[in-house]
């Protein structure tokens, strides 16, 4: 092929092309009455409002965290680092935006039937699917054509991240606290159905679907995005081509990049191919979807997902091949991205089985509720729990064959680690379909309470609730590839920053074994992280959730012509309050998770920050995962109840319970963790150079 | 000196010799009435049951593992193996047999008034407390004597290692089952009040607290102070004598010990003789209680520990000075010792904090119930995890310190090493009059219980109330002391055996970096087993739990005369089911927990094994210090609001809940996790030569 430097940046732009040609679509769908209008235009402002309030927040901040990182490390981390953090804002902005016009017209299109409305909602979430892993491979891609340094850009990995945890963990912490508070107060005190228009914390609670579940994920999956890619280039920088012709041929020399103009190691370019690949396959899967007639939403996702999959590894063959030549080599690395690609539907299918109320464990939690609450907790717990184990079974499993694949053909464990990350890179590149599955659930959540909030018929609320019911289950799976590829991501990131540091410092032969004291208590202070920050986001919810209550009690109060229906609640205090509130809760968090990196890597060096990130990762990823998944099934198991027809029951008031546990653990800690894990990583890489100017020792 | 080889041994004699004079100081104490004795006989016997039934299965797997030790390591660790599990069990024997004989004593003291109830109950937990660590120490002093190397005698952790794990945990789950049994039915269903003689699970729930309370914590203690000064002896003994007579002179150099006349290494020694020093110290504080008159048992303890602590300064001092002369290294040397001490009351203080209703974490639980079940339970949550902070910082701290002493003045990071094991070492070396000051806590808990069954005076139950309350103190900070020890022994082990593995192969030039795939792997699988453990034994409390209740129910319904008093419940039926649930749900996490070390050993080597102690410490530290501290804080937040005098509010119902889910929190998995850290390094230290012998790569 001539055209590999081209190929990243063409499949973006056709994706971010095909991304605006289904949002125009979605915006000529027609748009509902004007009651509609109104309740969509409110949610509209709100989630405005709250990206309003925490840009005026994030950007002083970035603006700070650029100035220093260029002084600090090199003047192209300082604006890869720009540019990281834009794009991250805009994807978040991009998301809010789409899913709220396509929330009022899926719920219009309730009216023409379930094979429209559905393909509204998914049109709307493949806008945000579509475009975020786009604009990350792009931003790479162009980042590299200029600066030809994987080192010199990992800025965009903070930038990445840093507007992630924003987003995410600021996102998780509203949705939770207007939703807590539209519950407690609307629900179990004043009586009143969910998302009923009287409710002053209804609009922030449809805010905060937007604003936790479409953007905070496009988000996280956008910085895995990034950090993976990154993890790959920067192992693939430091494989010398010419140690691989011997195997490869002439093709694994350096290669001149003929429209670009530059020379690179083809170790690193390849990477960029794989997420071209997957990102062309994502189209097409998405392309499968139409407006015709269905019965279950779930079978056109799951064929859309197979087709892009299939595509991926053909692609990916063709990619592999055409660059790289038909050589052991070139069949080693492409065998590491089938096993990356397998991953997801594994994970997927793990994470379905732990939390869907087909299989066993959410049904156990369901029963368990006739032994009370504390079974039904402890149930809950035990299931998010073992969850854990095969989830890491299979994570192992792909890092010691995609390691195994590529060490065996090169004898070089270098090789080998590459291939751990290139199998990561092929899972991170259907990214797109994944978002796309995933990000229609909060379209429909919201369609659902439009139609709600309208008073439309039975028949309509029928049509939401089916595809709302798919979202739910794609937004359970959808965390498990979120979880996972931002361990995978991590993972990778560690080693290429042992090996940069190695290669920056050759003198101070730094060694990451778990001999040395330093490592151990980097192990330590890592593995203690994710307990802090899912203790203080826990905390923080219920803390904004019970300034959410009381305003809403004061509302009710002050205003007795709200219940009445001849009053209208104030929507903008409820949305206020829950962004300061989220903001608040954050910077704690926040703090810890920059500075620790810096912290110990000036206090304790290289060795010790590795031990840090790795403890991360190991606490960290069994935490989100449990809590991801025991907040899933708590959940189910309550639908479960609900759908048996026992909804005045007492084991559904138990159930109810396990569901407002569940709720900070699956939509609020859990997800932060990921973004947690990986600011983490892209701090640590890019301050390496400080760490060892400062170092004492 | 000439007489450091009987120094310890002389120790733990003297310790056996006061700890059997207060055993018969009890014994003469009056027995109590007719009906006091009939329950107690019943305690005795369901115990004596639970033991027999739990050894009838415990003693052939010890039979055949001693064997397969014998053969796969080397046939003094067979012996070992069988000493240390011997040794175990009659510790186990020891402690329920003297808590019975005591409980029934301190009842009957109630009438004397609160200091001889006190002294009686004290003093039969002091039988435990100073009989368990001179076993421990005996053995290993007489072991390396016949045996002078440590890792020929390493199989002694193995021993201790599998009977704690079965009393331990076997006890974690009985206790529980037995509670939950009791209370749902008895409490909740048929309205009769606690210990309640009609409530036939009554006698079970008293011998479950005997088990798991009184046998569990000694043996787990006993297997930390085992595999601690194994740790601490097996890195002396790689540090050679020569190198550090540089720095403190010839008594560095090998000595000959004058009385065993077999020459030994003093880094193996000075282990045992801070043993020995801590037993010494703990004798002396334990004599500080007597049956004075006092108003607050928690005055007397505290007195108790500090002289200890003094003490064991003290004596550190002259050994060490007195073994190694006066010189900067010895110094160093007492300096980590002096770390390690101070580190059992900060480590008290933490948990206390976090766990007592004096504090705020304890009282934000309690008042949380006004926001109802979910938030009841996710601040429980949120407390346990926020602990893990300060306690991990109190431990990193240690580490670092206790290092930084000693590699500061060798420049020898195998002495820093060394350093921290010696920390641990004195840290433990207290185990002494920490598990007296534990051991009365159970003993009292059952006087309370034989009080209220013979229907003694309000007065008395005053008085055992107010022994249970400093009990339940004393209860929640100890599990912070064997949380913090087996981290401690754990690291020690790991470092000890990445060095074996080194020692004994030195061709294979193994590595425990972070960039080795292997290691990464064991540690994500080693950060999997201690959630693996929690999930199956929490479980396991739940599925047995349900038996007992059914089996309740059924005896109310079959024998209409035991709510009137006609009829004599079946107590025995009722310890049966505990133990055979028990049993059943304990073999799932023993076998994973041999299991895993050894065959991750076989198929990836010694660096991945590594890695697999080293993520199970990392998860596990976090995960047994969480669940302990979350369910002593919902236990006394429940007291907080009792004590209050709301007993009868919706307050208090939610509270109730959440001190059911703390239960298997604290008082099954937490503890479980302790023993589950030490078994996987004991079994693969043990294992090391067999790992490389099957290697393939």
């Amino acid at each position: 092929m001539v055209f590999e430097d081209m190929l990243p940046i063409g499949a973006s732009l056709a994706s971010m092309g095909v991304a605006a040609g289904v949002a125009a679509w979605v915006g000529r769908q027609q748009s509902g009455t004007e009651g509609m209008m109104k309740i969509s235009s409110a949610v509209r402002t709100g989630a405005m409002a709250f990206l309003r309030r925490e840009f005026k927040i994030v950007i002083p901040v970035a603006i700070a965290l650029a100035i220093i990182i260029g002084f600090a490390s090199s003047f192209s981390n300082g604006v890869a680092f720009a540019v990281g953090a834009s794009l991250s804002g805009i994807a978040g902005l991009i998301s809010l935006r789409i899913t709220v016009k396509a929330a009022v017209r899926a719920a219009q299109a309730t009216s023409k039937g379930l094979g429209p409305a559905f393909a509204t909602a998914f049109r709307g979430g493949a806008t945000v699917g579509l475009s975020v892993p786009a604009m990350a491979l792009i931003a790479i891609t162009a980042l590299y054509f200029v600066y030809p340094d994987p080192l010199m850009i990992a800025g965009v990995g903070i930038g990445a991240s840093l507007i992630a945890l924003f987003i995410r963990a600021g996102g998780g912490i509203f949705t939770k606290a207007a939703d807590l508070g539209a519950d407690l107060v609307g629900k179990v005190e004043a009586g009143i159905p969910e998302d009923d228009p009287r409710n002053p914390a209804t609009i922030a609670d449809n805010v905060g679907d937007n604003v936790g579940d479409a953007a905070g994920m496009g988000s996280d999956v956008y910085e895995s995005y990034i950090v993976t890619i990154l993890a790959a280039m920067l192992l693939g920088a430091l494989i010398a081509p010419g140690s691989l012709e011997a195997i490869g041929g002439d093709r694994f020399g350096p290669a001149l990049l003929p429209i670009v103009g530059i020379e690179v190691n083809p170790m690193v370019l390849y990477p960029m191919l794989i997420g071209a690949s997957g990102l062309i396959a994502s189209i097409i899967g998405a392309m499968t979807i139409t407006s015709r007639k269905i019965s279950d939403p779930m079978n056109p996702l799951n064929i859309a997902f197979i087709v892009s999959a299939a595509i991926a590894i053909g692609l990916n063959f063709l990619f592999t091949t055409s660059f790289l030549g038909y050589n052991i080599l070139s069949y080693s690395l492409f065998a590491t991205t089938v096993v990356g690609v397998i991953l997801v539907p594994v994970i997927q299918r793990i994470t379905d089985y732990f939390t869907n109320s087909k299989y066993k464990p959410v049904q156990e939690i369901a029963d368990s509720t006739k032994w009370g609450y504390a079974a039904n907790t402890l149930t809950g717990i035990v299931v998010g729990m073992r969850s854990t184990g095969p989830f890491m079974l299979a994570i192992v499993i792909v890092l010691g064959v995609s390691y195994g694949i590529t060490y065996g053909v090169t004898q070089d464990p270098l090789m080998g680690i590459y291939g751990t990350a290139m199998a990561a890179m092929a899972m991170l590149s259907l990214a797109g379909i994944v978002l796309c599955i995933d990000a229609f659930g909060p379209i429909s959540d919201n369609a659902g309470g439009i139609v709600e909030m309208t008073g439309m018929g039975e028949e309509n609320r029928t049509i939401t609730d089916k595809i709302d019911a798919a979202g739910n289950t794609t937004k359970a799976i959808t965390k498990g590839f979120a979880i996972a590829s931002a361990g995978l991501a991590a993972l990778a990131i560690i080693q290429a920053f042992q090996l940069e540091a190695d290669r920056i410092f050759p003198a101070m032969m730094f060694e990451y074994s778990l001999s040395d004291v330093r490592l151990i208590i980097g192990l330590l202070v890592g593995g203690l992280i994710p307990f802090f920050v899912t203790s203080q986001l826990i905390a923080g919810v219920s803390r904004s959730a019970s300034k959410m209550v009381d305003e809403v009690r004061r509302q009710f109060k002050e205003k007795p012509g709200i219940m009445a229906g001849t009053e209208t609640p104030d929507y903008a205090k409820c949305v206020d309050i829950a962004t300061t509130a989220s903001l608040r809760e954050l910077w704690k968090p926040a703090l810890v998770t920059i500075a620790a990196p810096i912290v110990i890597g000036v206090l304790l060096g290289p060795t010790a920050v590795a031990g840090v990130l790795m403890g991360a990762v190991v606490s960290g990823l069994f935490l989100a995962y449990h809590l991801a998944n025991s907040g899933g099934a708590w959940d189910n198991a309550k639908k479960y109840i609900e759908m048996q027809g026992k909804k005045k029951t007492e084991a559904h008031a138990i159930a109810v319970v396990g569901d407002l546990i569940g709720d900070p653990y699956k939509d609020t800690a859990g997800p932060a963790l990921n973004t947690v894990i990986k600011l983490l990583n892209t701090i640590a890489i890019v301050f390496v150079p400080v760490f060892i100017a400062i170092l004492p020792l």
